[in-house]
C-alpha cells in the first residue's frame, strides 16, 4: 500500500509530465498556465487513495485521477471568467492575462482533455466510471449556476446553501473517490460509501473554507481575510447569522449588507463581531464536525481500517488546515 | 436498410423527446432553446447512415448520433459568445437572450451532456468510439482558435485556410461518420475510408458555404449575402483573389479591405466583381468538385455501392444546395 506522500509524489510527477506544447499555442498554453498555478491536488489524491483501498496496483486509476484534476481546474478557469476574477492563486487569471475568448475556448479544450485522460483506463471499468464522472461534471455546473443565482438573492436558506455547496464542491470529491473505488474493484455498496464519505468531507471542507475566510490567518490563508463579508456572499455563517440574530443584531447586519460607502476593515470587523455574538462561528464549527464524524463513520463501515486510516487522517487534516 | 428520410425522421423524433426541464432552469433552458432553433441535423444523419452501411440495426448509434449534434450546437453556442454574434438562425443568441455567463455555463453543461449521450452505446464499442469523439472535439476547438487568429491576420495562406476549415468543420462530419461505422461493426480500414469521405465532403461543404455567402440567393440563403466580404473574412475566395489578382486588381481589393467608411452594397458589388474577374469563383467551384470526386471515390472503395448510394446522393445534394 502506498503512503499519502508517495501518491502525492506520483500525482505531481505525472502532472509535470503532461505536454501542452501543441499548436495552436493560444489554445493550449493557457491550460498549461492554469495547471502550473498549483493547488493541493486533493482530487487526484482521493481517486488514487480510494483505488488503493481495494487494490494494491493504482496505475489504472492514474489517468482518471489526473482527468479529475484537469476538470477541476477547467471549472476554476470558467468560473473566474464568469466572476470576472482578476487573480487566482496570486497570479493573473487567464482572461486577464490573455483575453476572455481565449479563456472560454481553452476551458472548452480542457474539459475535452479531461475526458481524453479519463478514457485512458481499464476498458472494463470505463462505462461505469464514465457515468459517475459525467454525472458529477453536470452537477458541478448546476452548483455554479445556483451559486451565481444566490448572488442576486437575499433569502437563500441553509438548505439551499447546503445543496449548492454539495453540487459545486462536494460531489467532485465524492466522484473522485467513487471512480477510484470502481477502478480498484470495489462493489457498488462500498463505492457508494466512499462517495458519501466524499460528500460529507466536501461539505465540511466548504464550511471550513467559510470559516477560514473570516477567521483565517492572513499570513497563511493566501486570500484576503473577509473577502466573503465584503461581497455579501451568502455563506453558512451569514445565512445563520441572519436567522439567529436578535432584532438589533439583524438591523446592524442588514445595515452592513446594504452599505455602499464604507471602510472595508470596519465592515469586516463589525460583521465578524456579529458572527461571534450570534454564535454562528460555533454553530458552523459544530456542523463541520458533524459532517466529519459522519464521514469517518462511513469509512469504518468499509471494515478495512488498515487500508482507510490514511483517508481518515487526510479528512482530519483538511478540517484542521489553516489555509 | 433505412432511407435517408426515415433516418431524418428518427433523429427529429428523438431530438424532440430530449427532456431539458431539469433545474436549475437557467442552466438547461438555454440548451433546449439552442437545440430548438433547428438546423439540418446533418451530423447525426451521417452517424446513422454510416452505421447502416455495415449493420441493419442502427439503434446502438442513435444516442452517439444525438451526442454529436448536441456537441455541434455547443460549439455554435460558445462560438457566438466569442464572435459576439447577436443572431443565430434568425433568433437571438443565448448570450443575447440571457447573458454571457449563462451562455458560457450552459455551453459547458451541453458539452458534458454530449458525453453523457455518447456513452449510451454498446459497451464493447465505447472505448474506440470515445477516442474518435474526443480527438474530433479537440480539433474543433483548435479550428475555432485558428479561425479567431485569422481575423487579425492579412497573410493567411490557402494551406492554412484549408487546415483551419478541416479542423473547424470537416473533422466533425468525418468523426460523425467514423463513429457510426465503428458502432456498425466496420473494420479499421473501412472506418478510415468513411472518415476521409467526411473530410472531403466537409472541405467541399465549406467551400460551398464560401460561395453561397457571395453568390447565394438572398431569398433562400437565410443569411445576408456578402457578410464575409463586409467583415473581410479570409475565405478561399479572398485568399485566392489576393493571390491571382494583377497589380490593379490587388490595389482595388486592398482598398476595399482597408476601407472604413463605405457603402456596404458598393463594397459587396466591387469585391464580387473582383472575384469574377480573377477567376476565383471558378477556381473555388473546381476545388469543391475535386473534393466531392475524391469523397465519392472513397465511397466506391468500400465496395458496397448498394449500401452507400444514399451517402453519395447526400454528398451531391450538399454541394448543389442553394442554402
Amino acid at each position: 500500500m502506498l503512503t499519502t506522500a508517495e501518491i502525492q509524489e506520483l500525482v505531481a510527477t505525472r502532472m509535470s509530465q503532461m505536454d501542452w506544447t501543441k499548436e495552436p499555442k493560444d489554445l493550449y498554453a493557457p491550460v498549461e498556465y492554469v495547471l502550473s498555478l498549483g493547488g493541493k491536488r486533493l482530487r487526484p489524491l482521493l481517486t488514487l487513495m480510494a483505488c488503493n483501498v481495494f487494490c494494491e496496483e493504482v496505475e489504472g486509476a492514474l489517468m482518471p485521477a489526473l482527468a479529475v484534476e484537469v476538470f477541476h481546474n477547467f471549472t476554476l478557469l470558467h468560473d473566474d471568467v464568469m466572476d470576472k476574477a482578476p487573480i487566482r492563486r496570486g497570479k493573473p487569471t487567464v482572461h486577464n492575462k490573455w483575453n476572455e475568448n481565449v479563456a472560454i475556448l481553452s476551458g472548452d479544450a480542457m474539459l475535452v482533455k479531461a475526458y481524453e485522460f479519463f478514457a485512458k483506463m481499464p476498458e472494463d471499468k470505463l462505462s461505469r466510471s464514465l457515468t459517475v464522472f459525467t454525472q458529477t461534471a453536470l452537477e458541478v455546473c448546476e452548483g455554479q449556476q445556483y451559486d451565481m443565482e444566490f448572488e442576486h438573492r437575499n433569502d437563500v436558506t441553509e438548505k439551499e446553501y447546503l445543496k449548492m455547496i454539495r453540487l459545486k464542491t462536494a460531489v467532485l470529491l465524492a466522484g473522485a473517490l467513487k471512480i477510484g473505488a470502481i477502478i480498484g474493484g470495489a462493489n457498488d455498496q462500498d463505492a457508494s460509501r466512499l462517495y458519501d464519505f466524499g460528500i460529507n468531507i466536501g461539505l465540511a471542507f466548504q464550511l471550513k473554507d467559510d470559516l477560514l475566510d473570516v477567521y483565517g490567518d492572513a499570513k497563511t490563508f493566501g486570500k484576503q481575510i473577509g473577502g466573503d463579508i465584503l461581497c455579501n456572499k451568502k455563506t453558512f455563517l451569514l445565512i445563520n447569522a441572519l436567522r439567529y440574530a436578535d432584532l438589533q443584531q439583524r438591523n446592524e447586519l442588514n445595515h452592513w449588507l446594504a452599505a455602499t460607502d464604507y471602510n472595508p476593515q470596519e465592515k469586516i470587523a463589525a460583521v465578524t463581531a456579529l458572527y461571534d455574538a450570534t454564535g454562528v462561528k460555533f454553530l458552523t464549527e459544530q456542523r463541520m464536525d458533524q459532517y466529519l464524524d459522519k464521514a469517518l463513520q462511513l469509512l469504518d463501515e468499509l471494515h478495512r481500517s488498515e487500508r482507510t486510516s490514511q483517508l481518515a487522517s487526510l479528512a482530519q487534516r483538511l478540517m484542521n488546515r489553516t489555509l
